[in-house]
C-alpha cells in the first residue's frame, strides 16, 4: 500500500536529476510539435561535447575472449559500477584483474532470456579450484547498497513516476536505480529522505554470482544479463557495472543445454584470454568511453523522447518508459 | 494523471482473471511461510492436469530453418495469437504459410537487445520481390486491438497494479495484454468498462513488420522480440503470436552490423526451408503444446511466486513484477 500511495504522490527526481518518467508529461505537453520528431538517438547526436562524461581507465575492464571459430577477435569492455555502489565487490574485481586471475578462466554458462555467466569451471571442487589471490573484502548483502540519507529529495518534476520493484527509480551517477524513501512527520523539514538506493538488473549490468545467502561472491564469477530485465535479482545479487562494448560476443553465444543454461560439453566453454583494467594497459592499447551525463538536458530530452515516440514510425506515443528501457547512452572516444 | 490516479484505486482483473500483480500483496500475507518456499517452476510443475490448456494444431506455426553448420537442425515452433487480437493478420499468415509463400525467405536482420526478424530479401525492390498470393487482407492499425466494452471490470482484488505503457495489464487467453479504462459519471452500473485491450511486446513475440504507417503489413515480414520488451511498439505494430519453442535457434544467431542490425553480407542470411501450419502435417509430425490457464489457481500462485521470490537463493522478494517477467508457462506435449 505505502508503495501505491508514493506512486500517486509524484516523487521527485534525486539529485536533482531529470527522472525519465516524471518529466515525460510535462514535457510532451509543452514542446511544439516539429515537422519531423527527432528520434531519440537524433537527439543524443546533438548533445555539447561538455554533457559526455569520460569514464576513467581505472573504471573500465577489457575482457578478451578467444577467437571465434572464423578467427574473429573477441573483445568485451565493461563499465565498473561508481561509488557508491558495491565497492567492495568492485575493489576485488580490481584486484583479481592485476593478480590476471582471471585469465584462463571461461564462459560457462548461457541461459536463454536470463544471463552469461563465466569463472572457474572447477571453481565447486575444492581439490580444483584455482586459488584466489589474498586480500579480497568479505562483503555483506546489503553492502550493493547507499543507505542513507544520501541527500533530501524535492518536488522538481510532478508527475507519473512508477515502478514495479521499487517505490521510484532514477539514474546515480549514469547508472539506473531503484530507491526507498523516508517520510518524517508533516512539518518536517526536508519532508522526504531517500533511505536506500540500489543498482537495477538491466540489460547488460554486469553482477557478483554467488553460493545461498549469507555468500555473497567475490567477485571471481560474473555474469551479465541478456535477456528482459530480472528485476526480482534487484537487492539480491550485486551489481558491479554494465558492458559497454561487445555485448554480441556474449549475448549470442549459443545457449547451454544444462540445467540453468550451464554448457554440459567442455568443449562448448569459451576461453577467456585475459581480463585487464584499462589503467594497466599501455596508453596506445586503452579504450576510452564516455556516457551522457543523466543530469543534463539532452539526457531529459531523450528519456522524454523514448517515453514518447514521435519520430515518423511512431502512432500511439507509449506516454511512458520503464527505466531499464532508457539505456544511457555510451559511446567510444575516438581519438 | 488519470493513470496515477487509476494506477491508486486498484483496478481489477479482466475476464476475472488473476491479475499478477494485485494479488501479490494480499496473497503474500495470507500464505503461512513454509519450510522452503517452492519456485515459480516447482509451482507449475504441480499444476492439475486439467490447468493445461491445449494449443490447436490450426494455431501453431512450425518453422524450420536451414541446418547450422555443424549439421543440427534447427526449428522454431510458433503459437499464433488468439482472438479477438490481430486476427486479419493471423488468418494472412496462414494464407501465406498454405501457399507455401514463407519456404526460401531468410532471417535478415538480428538487433541486439531488440529484434530478429525474417522476410523477403528481395521485398524491398518491386522488380525482384517474391509475389504475393492473393487473398491477403488490409488491415488498419487499430485492428491489433480488441475494442470495447468487452467486458466490465470487477474489484475482486485491490492491489497494486501498474505499468509503464497502458493503465494496467492483465493476461487474456494464456496473452499478456495492456488495456484502458472508461470510468463512466458516479452511480452507473457497472461503474467501469474496458474499452481497449492490446497484446504486450514481451521477449519471444512475434510482429509483423510494416513501413511507414499507414501500412500495416501484410504478415510477410515477420520479427520476434530477444531482448528486454520494446514495449514502445505496443500499440504501434500488430503481434501475431509468441514463440513457444526454439527461440533459442533466432536469440543466439549474430547480429547484423548494418543499420538496425540488417545483415550487410548476403551470406549471413539464415535460409527458411519451409514453414508450415501445424494441422496441415501429417498427425505424427505435428508439435503439440499446452499452455497454463491463466485463469486457474495455480497460475495465480505462480504469478504471486514470480513477484515474492522466496525460495532459498533469495533475500528481498521484491514485492511485485512487470507483466513480461510472468511468462505464461508452455510445455510440449509428449505422446
Amino acid at each position: 500500500m505505502i508503495r501505491t500511495a508514493l506512486a500517486a504522490t509524484a516523487l521527485a527526481p534525486l539529485f536533482a536529476l531529470a527522472h525519465p518518467f516524471v518529466v515525460a508529461t510535462p514535457l510532451a505537453a509543452q514542446v511544439a510539435e516539429p515537422q519531423a520528431a527527432p528520434s531519440p538517438n537524433e537527439i543524443v547526436a546533438q548533445a555539447d561535447a561538455g554533457e559526455w562524461i569520460a569514464i576513467a581507465p581505472e573504471d573500465l575492464l577489457v575482457m578478451t575472449l578467444a577467437p571465434d571459430r572464423d578467427g574473429q577477435q573477441r573483445q568485451v569492455v565493461i563499465q565498473l559500477m561508481p561509488a557508491p555502489f558495491s565497492q567492495g565487490w568492485v575493489e576485488n574485481i580490481r584486484t583479481l584483474a592485476r593478480d590476471q586471475w582471471y585469465d584462463g578462466i571461461a564462459v560457462v554458462r548461457v541461459q536463454d532470456n536470463y544471463v552469461v555467466q563465466w569463472g572457474d569451471p572447477d571453481g565447486e571442487d575444492d581439490a580444483l579450484a584455482k586459488p584466489l589471490p589474498g586480500g579480497l573484502r568479505v562483503m555483506t548483502q546489503r553492502e550493493y547498497a547507499a543507505d542513507a540519507p544520501l541527500r533530501t529529495l524535492n518536488d522538481r518534476f510532478p508527475g507519473t513516476g512508477r515502478d514495479d520493484y521499487a517505490e521510484n527509480t532514477a539514474f546515480i551517477a549514469g547508472f539506473p536505480v531503484g530507491f526507498t524513501i523516508y517520510s518524517p512527520p508533516p512539518g518536517t523539514t526536508p519532508d522526504r529522505f531517500l533511505t536506500s538506493a540500489w543498482p537495477i538488473h538491466c540489460y547488460g549490468m554486469v553482477g557478483v554470482g554467488r553460493d545461498y545467502s549469507p555468500d555473497t561472491g567475490t567477485g571471481a564469477e560474473l555474469y551479465t544479463v541478456i535477456g528482459h530485465a530480472p528485476r526480482h535479482l534487484d537487492r539480491n545479487i550485486a551489481l558491479v557495472g554494465r558492458v559497454v562494448e561487445g555485448i554480441e560476443h556474449l549475448s549470442s553465444l549459443p545457449r547451454g543445454t544444462g540445467p540453468l543454461g550451464f554448457y554440459e560439453d567442455e568443449a562448448q566453454r569459451v576461453p577467456i584470454l585475459s581480463l585487464r583494467v584499462a589503467a594497466d594497459l599501455p596508453a596506445a592499447e586503452r579504450p576510452r568511453f564516455e556516457y551522457l551525463s543523466t543530469e543534463g538536458a539532452t539526457f531529459a530530452r531523450y528519456a522524454e523522447a523514448r517515453a514518447n515516440r514521435r519520430d515518423p514510425f511512431f502512432i500511439v506515443p507509449a506516454g511512458g518508459a520503464d527505466i531499464c528501457n532508457i539505456p544511457v547512452p555510451v559511446r567510444p572516444v575516438t581519438p
